[in-house]
């Protein structure tokens, strides 16, 4: 009967169908419901007293279980050599550390054999799987140079089609002090080589990092090499990021934790979604984001969890809804769709982030009877099964 | 060969001892470490070269994971009916929510059948262990009444021998504007009927829950009856709970987030533990302790979960600590102590909380290489493996 299996999931108790015309609200809520899945894709859906008969293979019965669509996580540094936990611990105490810091994990990226950069991701992935993402975009950026943002690439497209060149995520040291030579590199050599193995390009604008110029060069040399925009910006303090990414279109401008009113206009004005971070901002003691002046501009917000090994080691999507909802003032059903059908925006798929028919087959189901739980129970590992293509995970 | 079979635990990467003559520092950090479960406790620790030959039935090979003592999580209240998470949701939001509160957790209490009460605290109890936790304390409380204590502790005792007689958490509705009494009925007759089946007496010493008189009033009445105290105190305002506590020479005072100088004296020149529940603060958007200046005096620092209804439904110790170390400044180190030997200490247990010789074998594994991923990999389930009394669970 096709690719996967047909299987009526049935007893569900709150679904979220992220459709209004499905159900209540934007989050489209049905009680009592079911959906049957098959062929991949999302075959029915609706209240379980009208599921069709004779539909499928098998019933899973969820017992008044929660489920809605996968966590759709947008923004994700998964392929990288080593780790830096002791860095970490010092940043808290606030003591110093010798350590170098992003460049630590550039060295042992480079240093790392493709094999350990592929069970590196995978491990993550998996990870991820577990904790209810079906769909995760995974970016380079801790090779840059030609050679090592090509393998990175080439490890990112075996866990996830929605592959990222981040080719201005730092200047490497056999730049240091010309990070304009090294922005010439990036789009004369790097882009044209990388383009073909990545969905998006990608930079990193902030002080210290690019500014405005040098990103809008990269940008424009992936835009040009037929590669969409997303941007790192106003992480760390106001900047022109969040401006530069509506201005070329971006899919997304992420962490926007430091914004004008005018960043603010530009983002409802335009098509840029605004991804935010809050698992980073934890761990690296930032201030959170304004997500109230977003959303009530009328701005798309996404949730991501940005798993790197320096400032946010996490895959999961439940902490950043619990973040969203206890740190940014989003209510959970803000965050549940900027968690899922947010996510799905920022990566403009229009096949997840929602379960309508015809959609990806990507479900997840929660050990609690609504969706709520998310932020209600924080730390609690909720997700009690996974469906992604229509295939239990 | 006894009550468990004995087990080496072989490869441990980094293991937590508790015991600083056994290892580096407070935490008495052992690389490169093995430790033998048998007949129900610790049989040997040391340098996996040293493992003593023919000493187990079978062996465990972490593969180079981090192992530490089972997290002793000593406040639980996991004795109830229903849930609230519409009332979470709007507190979040700010927003006014019609229904009562911890009333209607005491109202659904009441209701439920024991059966009832008795799966929801085994499930609470099972989501506890899959996160780390070997030993738990559980408190009645939503009763209120005679029989609906005496029941919730009949509850409490299937699931540790750490009950608490919660006997005083808030005036019931039929001693409505008469707390007074309501204290008098708690000495004269509930304290009496349920002492037999309690370890602890615990009241919720608050502006607007019980005074300073009433609260010695309960606790006095639990010492007499043979009962240990602890004490609810110093959440939502400064207020004498936790001068009350070391006064009475109680074993924990839980919560503290306002404290005075003289309070964090009264606590580092007694015998009585700060017992921290930063889930709590997080699910309320509570100020967080002032974990330093507790610390910094010498006082004895624990942290627990504190998993209620109301406001703080989680059962997650990582969390706790990654809280700890984001919001209240402890190092990685200090929140893993807190979390294990602290909550030892809080409940007066020198058999758990620490890996030595004779005590008891709760370890668990962490899907990490140490300890500080718990802090580093927030909302991430690294429990890898959990032995409670050397059984594998
Ligand atoms: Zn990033
Ligand atoms: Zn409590």
């Amino acid at each position: 009967m096709g690719i996967s299996p047909w299987v009526v999931i049935d007893n569900i108790g709150t679904l979220v169908t992220n459709d209004p015309e499905a159900g209540a609200g934007r989050l489209g809520l049905i009680r009592d419901a079911a959906v049957v899945l098959g062929d991949g894709i999302i075959q029915w859906v609706g209240a379980r007293a009208h599921i069709p008969q004779g539909s499928a293979d098998a019933t899973v019965d969820l017992g008044g279980r929660a489920a809605l669509p996968g966590f759709v996580d947008s923004h994700a540094h998964l392929v990288f050599g080593g780790e830096r936990a002791e860095e970490f611990a010092a940043r808290m105490a606030g003591t110093a550390y010798a350590a170098g810091g992003i460049r630590t994990t550039v060295e042992a990226t480079r240093r790392a054999t493709d094999a350990e950069l592929s069970a590196n991701a995978a491990r993550l992935v998996a990870e991820s799987v577990r904790s209810g993402t079906t769909t995760i975009e995974c970016k380079s950026g801790y090779g840059q140079s030609v050679v090592d943002e090509l393998r990175s690439l080439e490890v990112a497209a075996e866990v996830t089609p929605e592959t990222t060149l981040l080719a201005a995520h730092l200047t490497p040291p056999e730049f240091a002090g010309d990070t304009d030579a090294y922005v010439r590199m990036v789009c004369a050599e790097m882009v044209p080589a990388c383009a073909p193995n990545a969905r998006w390009i990608d930079v990193f604008c902030e002080t210290g990092a690019f500014d405005e110029h040098q990103s809008r060069a990269v940008l424009e040399a992936g835009i040009a090499a037929g590669l969409t925009a997303r941007v790192h910006g106003n992480q760390l303090g106001p900047g022109p990021g969040v401006r530069l990414a509506a201005e070329l279109g971006a899919a997304s401008v992420d962490h926007v934790n430091f914004v004008t009113g005018e960043d603010v206009e530009a983002l409802a004005s335009g098509e840029t979604v605004a991804t935010l971070l809050p698992c980073a901002d934890f761990s690296t003691r930032n201030r959170y984001p304004d997500a109230r002046a977003l959303l009530d501009a009328g701005v798309t917000v996404a949730l991501a969890a940005d798993c790197n090994p320096g400032t946010s080691y996490t895959t999961s999507i439940p902490l950043c809804i619990a973040l969203a909802v206890r740190e940014m003032h989003m209510s959970p059903d803000e965050a549940v769709w900027a968690a899922t059908a947010g996510g799905a925006a920022a990566l403009r798929r229009s096949d997840i982030g929602h379960i309508r028919i015809g959609a990806r087959a990507d479900l997840i189901a929660l050990d609690a009877p609504s969706h709520l739980h998310l932020a209600y129970r924080p730390g609690v590992p909720l997700v009690h099964e996974v469906w992604k293509d229509g295939n239990r995970q």
